[in-house]
């Protein structure tokens, strides 16, 4: 085989790797998400993950890959290439067009399961259903058309996002703030004085879980974006995603060291995958040291950032404002600072950085703005929150017919099928068991 | 260094690196099926799955491999390359042989892994040990010779099965279905008047990060089989696997919204993994909306199969019958269906279509028989079961000396090692927490 | 692209890949770790690994690679290449200079992280951030540019240690031995009479999921190490650390089911691990019987190990020092017996077999007192210990402020944020529990 055709495929299994790696990534969102709400809800999070893959995938393949990245027309929509139908020329790709699709179906899903912690324990999962399929269908591709797709007005206007800290992280954490002030704080958040408290985690092993398989699949996230391995770029893409994450792992580490007395192991997951969040931008355009301040700075303001959302009485779970909007944005932006070719910092030209803040603010006030359209017309057709009777059981039970757990050792809960879904779940083991000894 | 030698060098990082992914869905089966039965059982079967690597790598190695493919007679069985030894040429490799090697140990080892869930909860640790070593050196090879051996008869004949859903899949879920039956149903399993209990899972976000590590592992089981990096079907492979997996995963959960009124997760998962199972044969020979039909089917298929099981009074813990068996045989059957050459509805031919069903039919009679042939004479050795107090007991404390879960935050179980292997396990801890409380 | 070129780029994608999978076996340590040892010190083990990646990538990159692989003084030392700065000419690369840092930052991590089980359930927060600065800024450094520097002063002797079970596993084996040693024994473990309890693990499946990801990830930190995919080793590399894996795990499960009439789900994990410790040296210098005897060696070896560190009452809750010390030592030195350019029993020849010894011994012995020096140092600023009421409380709630698990179904633990860090957790959420039920 000649040497095109060797190229040809070594971006072919460098891209369904890395595309396979950022599919495992709804692993990592499912595992974490689940570790820090409670545990009468982890079923419940759960398969909100998989309807991102179930629901997600199929809305991408039918609709949203048409608008993202079919056609132009106008600069604001794509309007070809439905069902990986119709001719690709127009996207100079270095991949077959089924892997470019893979790829970007990978992307797809990771937006919508950013919102999915964020309302966490109480939405209605009919409402999340339809709501990921207008997510993914409509919402991420035309804002994702408007930055990546071919004659996109703000590709146009010269905005440099290389893995979609604003095109992802900020569309959709701003779209996560929105649905959760949407679908309001859990009963038991908001005290009637106005303070809040702290719901602890169920399972911290589980959220670390998530956060290994999160921060493995990053660097396919963001080196894979190349979708060409011949990149001379890779390299630096790998290493300013590791420095950057441990940079805002270490910021939230010691923040929380020095100000709290102790290391604090929420925020510090969060911290690190801040820097995740802020490097996507910026992965092929800073060099280290620049990327280390980046990732520090993500990890300072991701925690400023989960106080701001309590100070305005949105409850968000698992931090997906301040970890992908906040950050998100932040990243996007800093791209117009650091980058070695138009940086503020490096060259002193004002130009990107103006494009940059520009295309930023326009990417996440619109995922702001379209979930609150898209949450209030489905909220006339199915419940946008279950009821408090409901929240109170737990969603799994509720919901789900089931429990996540049944940990005691030689309980044997048999239940006829019949009645499943009618919730004994971890309860009834436990006072089988006790009542079993006493 | 010239593109002959880059070309074999792709090609072996492309199936080394599939190769691990393949491997590391052994974690998938184990928390999978470790999270679907009863926490006194998690210890035992993730040691089975243990065995699955330690015995079946080793079996396949010493033996297996040179029964499935070694050298023809008769076009049934291979009978050469024991150990990786003597030459490959009959079998025109794209790899170098240890590579060759390295993937089908891999497969051969995801083959048993699908037994293990079936028979868990009851079959006897001995047992299961020496099954695993007539079904890797044995039995899947034998089958697998046939099909994918240098000169097996069914491979001849024009069978297409690309990855395995008849060889692998159809086979061993039919073999699990004899398991089970000779192993017989669990204690609380069935009531005398026949009715049948659902037995809850213990911990359903750890079959959540099995099915994860599954999927994840799957993008290499199907695109690696191309043994071959430069092969342009890998993108039609990982896009049909994943849109047959949302598709199976889509027809199960919405089925089970509209039929019982709640999403229920561990059919959504079983409906994923029967999508994945069921296109593991097309995956490189049909298109992506026959892709999505086929995954569909197989989600719904799962859902039935389940109750068929049930109905014929085989318990089977983790639905590896209804997943694997009966969707691996739909699976390689559709490919007559499907395949865009040769297909029934894409061509009018009966000719693949025959053949397939033909192939399907006897491999899966094959694992069946095989099966009842191989535990019949292994039962005549080794009790197949554990006695009924060890079952009640749990098969942790009663075969492994261990609970699975220690998880009351300050209890401090310190048994003295002299009597480890005694059972005190999560029950003890308990019992001190309360007492200590009390 | 002509042919050097892509071979760069193969080169690249597949260290970044498998950069990646090493990356991601820092979950695997986390995840064994936490379900070895008891769950109210979950959180802070896994908070140690963060720590590992946190700190250790900051102090490689600042410090650690120039002394590993900057220029040579006197075999001893490497003095350039600080921050990736400066020319790597020294170093004859495969790949650009930013990747191969990668995957060297990520060997770096892994080394520590072996320490970190060993000292678990009792290591002060601040003393083990502090030890792995130096760890990883000094110590493992210096050893590394000795066996892999240019010019190191073992490597010009010939030493062979392919991909670290001398310069990563002996190496912090050993200091994790002296760590265990200055640090103490855990309060429950050894009793007044000097015999030893076993204190029984939290979550098994838990440390399953970590073995699972070590594994996956043991592929890429072996076959990775040719930082050359053009390498023909690499099937041998890939094929060799499968069977040896195996082998350990098969040892060690039968020697427990023989000696102990039942298999070991801890032992068998551990063997396994030994397994793919004892071939990390060889796997590319031996063929795969010897690379399976290697391993059956290291699955005993562990558990003859895990007896004499109890001997000298050392306590090492996750058995760190039987599997990577002492298996790191031995598979160094195999490679002297087995090698089959230079091995004893291969070629007859003492020389390599000399060499091996000599180097595998000064690098244990070197992270022993090393880290003995380190840690007496760090003493003076730091309790190396927390107090026996923390201990007692366990690290979570006492050092972190949070508690592992929340896994009662129905309890909703609501703590004002202001008290958060007091340390209701688990024990609460169960009398809250209890106390609503009676």
């Amino acid at each position: 085989m000649e040497a095109h055709g060797l190229t040809l495929s070594l971006n072919t299994v460098w891209v369904v790797l890395t595309a396979a790696m950022i599919f495992f990534m709804e692993g990592g969102f499912a595992l974490l998400e689940a570790g820090f709400v409670r545990s009468k809800n982890n079923v419940s999070i759960i398969m909100k993950v998989f309807v991102d893959l179930i629901v997600g995938v199929l809305a991408f393949y039918l609709v949203g890959f048409g608008f993202m990245f079919g056609r132009d027309h106008g600069g604001l929509i794509g309007l070809s290439n439905f069902m990986l139908r119709g001719n690709f020329t127009h996207l100079s790709l270095t991949v077959p067009p089924n892997v470019f699709w893979l790829f970007h179906t990978a992307f797809a899903v990771a937006a919508i399961s950013i919102v999915s912690g964020a309302v966490a324990e109480r939405m209605n999962f009919r409402a999340y259903v339809l709501f990921t399929a207008v997510m993914v269908a409509v919402i991420y591709p035309l804002s994702g058309h408007w930055v990546w797709g071919s004659g996109g007005w703000l590709h146009r206007l010269g905005m440099e996002d290389f893995a979609g800290s604003a095109v992802i992280h900020a569309m959709a954490g701003f779209g996560a703030l929105t649905a959760a002030f949407l679908v309001g704080p859990r009963i038991d958040k908001y005290n009637k004085d106005g303070s809040a408290n702290a719901i602890m985690p169920s399972n911290l092993p589980l959220a670390a879980i998530g956060t290994f398989v999160l921060w493995f699949g990053w660097f396919g996230f963001n080196a894979g974006s190349t979708l060409d391995a011949t990149s001379p770029l890779i390299g630096t893409i790998a290493g300013n995603t590791l420095i950057a994450s441990v940079a805002g792992g270490a910021a939230a580490m010691f923040y929380t060291m020095f100000r709290e007395g102790r290391a604090d192991v929420g925020q510090t997951i969060n911290g690190i995958l801040a820097g995740l969040v802020a490097i996507t931008a910026g992965c092929a355009y800073v060099n280290m040291p620049s990327a280390l301040l980046i990732g520090a700075i993500a990890g300072v303001l991701m925690i400023w950032a989960t106080g701001w959302v309590e100070l305005i009485k949105v409850d968000d779970p698992v931090g997906a404002v301040a970890v992908h909007g906040v950050n998100g944005l932040f990243g996007a932006i800093a791209v117009g600072l650091f980058a070695t070719h138009g940086g503020l910092f490096t060259t002193g030209s004002f130009h990107l950085f103006g494009v940059q803040v520009l295309g930023t603010v326009v990417v996440s006030l619109w995922g702001a703005g379209a979930t609150f359209v898209a949450l209030k017309v489905i909220g006339r057709f199915v419940p946008l929150r279950v009821s408090k009777e409901d929240e109170l059981l737990g969603l799994d039970l509720s919901l789900h017919g089931t429990s996540a757990y049944q940990l005691l050792g030689e309980t044997v809960p048999v239940i006829p099928s019949t009645r499943r879904g009618e919730g004994a779940g971890g309860s009834r083991s436990v006072s089988q068991y006790l009542s079993a000894r006493d």
